[in-house]
Order: structure tokens, then C-alpha cells, then sequence
């Protein structure tokens, strides 16, 4: 085999590995972050990352070049291809199996999906996200709970500086009427206000102008709708209330985040951690009404690291059943990237274990039942693997990634005996093998 | 949408959804197996499931059809896959970072992975895999790690009846010069007897005559062979040794069990939960040196949970640099479907948690508040979100999910109390609400 031509190891583009020293801390977002979901009550979910092609698409027979087809060779009855989500797997999963889930049904997920296009910084085209959604409630109470997880998640991971803006597309579904264009242009329209942040108003007016035809007098309306934004948090809700009055379908998307508000407070989310921002708009087609997302105001370029909003109609792709939900997402690649920025990543090398150094071929018996006896109380240990290298080139290494260095060689087995090197404190000190659990556990978790 | 035709909300044939009743054991058993593999100083490590076919395959320009395709729709630069194991996308690793990981490097990974047919019982297109390897030690030392790691990690899944077979590639590659056949037959006689368990001796003898031109003689020497697997498990070695006494290469085999028998024994591992059984031979080409699977004695048809062995030349396909290696796999749908059978998953619907009853418009502030004490001491709390259901059918579902019930209502409000009911003891109490936190920790940390 060796002589064959070797095989370029390598990535696919687009696709990163976790090495040991970036998977330790994102594993540990991830505990932290289903820590905080299952005090809420979310129960997990777990799903194929390969679903039939209609499902992911809703029927269409084009697969965007978002999608990654899968098929083996040869023949394949159906089309199948990657999730790009785990919403519209949870929307299957609730028609699916109307008898065994009770709702209001709380779940979370971890799980991957997959995009085609992911170009900017710290999106790949596989990327790991965590959802928790609240299937079966049209309460606002549901919506309230899902803001306060996220403030309560993005606390438990450390961050301290970020923002949870919430809009309402109730609101948003108000802007014809108000700003007195055709209804049939609400989506193009919206899709424009959607680039605000990045491209700014000049941006968006021109577009406005352009692409949706509309003409100085929609487009200052809608300026004078956006320009709320700048409003204190108290304010804008009643500055929104005064320019939308009497449009039905606004006014109850206030009343709904005027609800909200009032609940975030009981619930003890900070005043300064969200704020009403009537230019949120979401892309996704299927949100019906409060959308949310939460940048870290140190890093606004990254992006949402947390988003989502209420979708009361993705069921009924599935089923005759109508179906309120309302949920949020975050990809756990760009949190950690966050994170990384943040210096909130700790490259720890060092895990808390013990290595037992391994120089001496008659003293493997030796070492081994040392080995045993650590590992039956739940001590982290190691034996020193590469054994042709001396005992002092094993120290080196093992001074780099162990917390306790047990040494037992010829002298001390004789005695019965194991030296034992505090790598953090220095300290050494030779004591009998039978004390060893207690001597180290003193060491590691004092 | 909802006058739009359905879509059946269906999983693509061979894939499984894990519901929360099925996920929450699975996520146990996952829990279980880090636990120890961390205790044994693996470190955890993140690759994609998407690949590069040529890694996947070794340069072969023919996917099998055991190999999922990846495309998006349009043009399509490498030809991508779905990784079939966790192994392959190592050894990837090892050859393309070697200044990042330093050797020995022992780690575990936990991923998904996919394969085309899989029709057997518990086997699924897509299954979670779990695998722990040292990588550059060619130490016997190494082999004995992982066969403990196997039993210290079956015994911390509270399995009691399984026993771990281990055998030796180096021993079987003896077999040609031991029965006295053209060592190109060897690959294909090995197929053969790999089939002993499932197909009985009949067919392998039939097998090796028919299909690999063997004559009576040399089958004979084989089934002599094959039968020492009927002795105890100190004798087998040494008959083992008579029969291949001056056979380099079975003689180094033996060498090499006769270490790992005796680190075993230093390690704890007791002597009826593994045998040396010369007929397991694991299928597939790579293993070099000892070679083990776990079976569950009381349902051998099953197949083995845990299997692995010695793989010195698989990270040759990417790299000049020889690097040994050894490992072991385990599908955790399997372990799932096992323990299932044993009775060992336990789909327990009541998750220790504070359900707040909500059935009173103007309780909202209150309740919400009460629910933030909670989570704020780390308590599992939910708050009723189908409020449109009576107080009496509220009661009724939170007693099969809950292990207490909050009821606060108008009356209670008034005191500034709330009604705390004991699920499992059955015992109700009114206590102010300040105090709710300390009566609560109480009842589900007692």
C-alpha cells in the first residue's frame, strides 16, 4: 500500500475539523447551552441529517444550489438530499407523529446541517446549530419564554454584551396600508428593508426606488417607520402604535409585543439587553409574527448568533392540522468564532489527569494496576504510551499536558512505592502505591 | 399554504427519528461512554460528515454502492461523499496536520455516519457511531488500553452478560504455511472463515472446498485450528503455539496476546468477560495485529456492539509517514437496540421538573416571576402554555410530566402564597412564595 500514490489529505472546501484543542471548548458551549435549554423544560429531539428531497423543499422539484443532494450509485427511488435546517425536520417530525407527541411540545436540538453557500467568515457548509422551539401554543407567553432563553443562554455562556432585537411581522405585514403601496409588494419590499444593516438606508432607498417602483412619498414613509428604531425602548412601541393607528393587523402586533415587554420584565431579562427595532425583518419566508435576533454589540459584523421567531403555518406543509410555533436557532460554529473573538475560548491544554511515566519493561505490571486503581475511583489517567523515549524526554511531554507525573520504576516498585510530581505546584514527593487514590485525589480536586 | 397539496410527512426509507421518550436514554448512553473514555485520557475530536470521495475510498474513481454521493444541483468541482466510519476520516487527520497533533494521540469521537445498505435489525442507514483510538504507538501496552476501555465502558452502560473475543491477524496470516496453502489464497479464505458464527461449520467447509480450492487435508488443519476455540481460555494460546510452533509471524501473534492477557489481568478486567478465539477475524482489510469484538451473551444475533483492532498501514493512503495505530467502534443505535432488549433503557416520561399551572388571565406577571426564582437556582421550571385548558386538565397532564405542580392563582395571589403539590408523595402545601426555592430544592433534591 505504501508504494501507491498517496491520497492528498485534505478538506472538502468549505467543510473545518474540530482538533482537540477547539472541540474541548465547543463542547463545552454546548453543555452550557443544553444546560440552560432543559431548565426551561426543552426535551431532545434527534433526527436524520438526510431527509427526502420534497420534504426539505416543499414539494419543489428544483434543488436550490443551497441544497446538497445525496444518492448512492446506481438507482435511487427517492430523492434525498441534506436538512439545511432542523426546523422544517421538526415541522415533519409534528405531523408525523401526531399520537405520540403531546403539545404544547417543548424540544431542542443539536444536530448538523448543510448549505451550499457559505462564504463569510466563520459559516462553513456544514455547521452545527441548536434550536428549541414551542410547537402547539399561540400564547405570547411561548414567544416571552423563547426571548428569555436566549438572554438566559447567552448569560450562561459568558457573553455579556449583546443585544435581543424583536420585531413583530404583524407590524411589518401593516407597512402597505400605511405607507399606501400594493399589498402584492409587501415580500419584495420587505426583502429590501431586510438589508438595512448591512448596506445601509441610502441602499435600501434606492432599491425601494428601483426594484419595487415604489415612489418619494412611500419610501419617506417607510424612512419615517424605520427611523423608530433610534427611539428609546419605551418609546417606540407607542411612536409605532401612533404612526400605524388603526391598521388592525399593526395593532395587534404591538398589543403582542407590548405583552412581551411586560413579560420579559417577570422575567427578569435587564431592560438593556433588548430592544423594539421595527427594521427586523428575518428573511425566511414562513415567520408570522414576533422575529427576533441578538448580535453581539462588539461584533455586529459577525451577525445573529441567535434568531427565530413565531411560524404558525410550516406544519401545514405536512398536514391539514394548523399549527402555532414558535422557536429560535443558533449556529454553534459562529458562537464559538464569537466567542473566539471575544477571548472567551479557552485553548487549554493542560486537562486535569494523571500520566504515569512508562520506562522500565519490567515494571508494566506495576504501572497498569497503578492505572486500574485511579481510573476504578474516576481519575483521568494515562500511561505514558510512547515507551522507547527516556525518561526525561516522557517528563518534558508530560509536564505540557498532565496535572499529576507518577513515576514507578525498578527502585521504587521494590519499595512499593510511586513518586508523585505536582506539575502545577512543583512539588514531589514518594509515597506508598496502596495511598496513591488518596494522595491525588487530594492534589486534583482540592 | 393549507389549500396547497400535502406533503407526506415521511422519513426516507432506512432512517430513524429518536423522539424525546427514545433521545433522552440515547443521550444518557452517549453521556456513559464519554465518561469513560475520558477517564482513560481520550480527547474528543469533530471531523464533517461530508468528505472528499477520494479519501473515502483510497483513490478508487467507483463509489460503492455502500457510499452516498454528495452534489449540488449544478456544477460540482470534487466529488463528495458521506463518510461510512469514523476511522477513515482519522487517519485524514493524522496525515494532515502532523506539527498540530503529537503522538501518541488517543482520541474518541462521537458522529454520525452513512451507509447504503443496512437492512439488518437496529442497523439504519444513518447511524451515530462512537470511536476511540491511539494513534502512534505500536505498543502492545495500547492494544490492552483499549481492550479495557471496551469492558470498563460496557460495564458503565450496566451491562453485566457480554464477553469481549480477541484474536490476531498476525496468528491467521500463519494459517497459510500452518494448513499448507499459496499465501494469495489467504484474503479470500479469511472471508470464508469469517462467516463461522453466522453460518456454522457447514458452510465454511463447503466454502473453502468449492470456492477457494481447498483440499480435505488443508480443511482439516483448519477446522483443527478453528476448534481450539472450545478451549479454556488459558489453554487456547498455548495450543495454539503447538500447532504453530515455527511460524514467525503466528509466533510474534502470540507473543503479542500472551502481553495483552497478562495487561488485562494487571488492568482489572476479569477473566470471563473476554476469550481468545482464533475464528473472529473482522472483515475489513485494514486490521494488521490483534483484532477483538463484544458480544452480548444473551443475544449474540445482535452482532458485536464494540470492534476494532490494529490498523498499522491505513494512514499510508495520505502520508510517507508509517504510523501505527489501534482502535475500537461501536454504533450507539445498536448499544440502543441491545440495551432495549436487556431492558436497560428506561423511557422515563416524568423528568424531575416544576410545572407552574396557568389558568388565570391575570396571574401571567405573577407566575412568570415565580418561574424566573426558579431558574435562576438552576430548577427545571415550566410554565403551563396551553392556557386555554381548564385548571382540572392542566392537573391532569402535569401529573404524567411533572414531579411538582405550582398552582397560583387569583386567591393565592392575593396572599402573596402559592400551592406547591408533591406529584410522587402526593402532599400538597400552601407556602408563601418567597419561600418557594428553598420548599422546592427540598422535594426534588432530597
Amino acid at each position: 500500500m505504501s508504494k501507491n500514490k498517496k491520497i492528498k489529505p485534505e478538506l472538502a472546501g468549505g467543510f473545518r475539523d474540530y482538533l482537540p484543542e477547539d472541540m474541548i471548548p465547543r463542547q463545552s458551549i454546548i453543555d452550557k447551552i443544553m444546560a440552560v435549554f432543559e431548565r426551561f423544560g426543552f426535551v431532545p429531539l434527534d433526527t436524520p441529517g438526510v431527509e427526502k428531497g420534497e420534504i426539505l423543499t416543499g414539494g419543489d422539484e428544483n434543488f436550490s444550489n443551497q441544497i446538497f443532494q445525496v444518492k448512492k450509485s446506481g438507482s435511487e427511488k427517492d430523492k434525498l438530499a441534506l436538512r439545511f435546517d432542523l426546523t422544517i425536520p421538526l415541522a415533519r417530525v409534528i405531523a408525523q407523529y401526531p399520537d405520540k407527541i403531546k403539545k404544547p411540545f417543548k424540544r431542542y436540538q443539536i444536530g448538523k446541517a448543510w448549505r451550499g453557500e457559505r462564504q463569510q467568515a466563520g459559516r462553513y457548509k456544514e455547521f452545527l446549530q441548536v434550536d428549541a422551539d414551542i410547537i402547539g401554543s399561540d400564547s405570547m407567553i411561548a414567544d416571552a419564554e423563547i426571548i428569555s432563553l436566549v438572554y438566559e443562554t447567552m448569560s450562561n455562556l459568558g457573553i455579556e454584551n449583546f443585544l435581543i432585537r424583536v420585531n413583530n411581522r404583524k407590524i411589518l405585514n401593516g407597512l402597505p396600508k400605511y405607507a399606501n403601496f400594493p399589498k402584492e409588494k409587501i415580500n419584495p419590499v420587505l426583502r429590501v428593508i431586510d438589508k438595512l444593516d448591512k448596506q445601509g438606508w441610502e441602499t435600501v432607498q434606492k432599491e425601494l426606488s428601483d426594484k419595487n417602483g415604489l415612489n418619494k412619498k412611500q419610501i419617506e414613509k417607510i424612512k419615517d417607520f424605520l427611523n423608530l428604531k433610534n427611539s428609546s425602548r419605551k418609546k417606540v412601541l407607542s411612536d409605532i402604535l401612533k404612526l400605524m393607528k388603526s391598521i388592525p393587523i399593526a395593532e395587534e402586533g404591538i398589543g403582542e409585543l407590548e405583552f412581551i415587554s411586560r413579560s420579559l420584565g417577570n422575567l427578569g431579562v435587564p431592560e438593556d439587553k433588548w430592544i423594539i427595532d421595527p427594521s427586523v425583518v428575518r428573511g425566511l419566508g414562513y415567520y408570522t409574527g414576533p422575529v427576533f435576533e441578538t448580535i453581539l454589540t462588539d461584533f455586529p459584523e459577525i451577525g445573529s448568533v441567535f434568531a427565530g421567531g413565531r411560524y404558525d403555518n410550516l406544519v401545514e406543509r405536512f398536514s391539514n392540522d394548523s399549527v402555532s410555533a414558535v422557536g429560535i436557532s443558533a449556529g454553534v460554529d459562529r458562537l464559538f468564532t464569537a466567542m473566539e473573538k471575544l477571548g472567551k475560548i479557552e485553548k487549554n491544554k493542560l486537562i486535569s489527569k494523571v500520566m504515569i511515566l512508562n520506562f522500565d519493561k519490567n515494571c508494566i505490571d506495576y504501572i497498569q494496576k497503578i492505572a486500574a486503581r485511579l481510573r476504578k475511583e474516576g481519575i483521568p489517567t494515562e500511561i505514558y504510551l510512547d515507551n522507547k523515549k527516556s525518561l526525561k524526554a516522557q517528563v518534558i511531554n508530560a509536564l505540557e499536558t498532565s496535572r499529576v507525573i507518577i513515576i514507578a520504576g525498578e527502585s521504587e516498585k521494590k519499595k512499593e512505592t510511586v513518586k508523585i510530581k505536582d506539575v502545577v505546584l512543583k512539588k514531589e514527593s514518594e509515597i506508598n502505591y496502596l495511598k496513591v487514590v488518596g494522595e491525588i485525589k487530594k492534589i486534583i480536586y482540592k
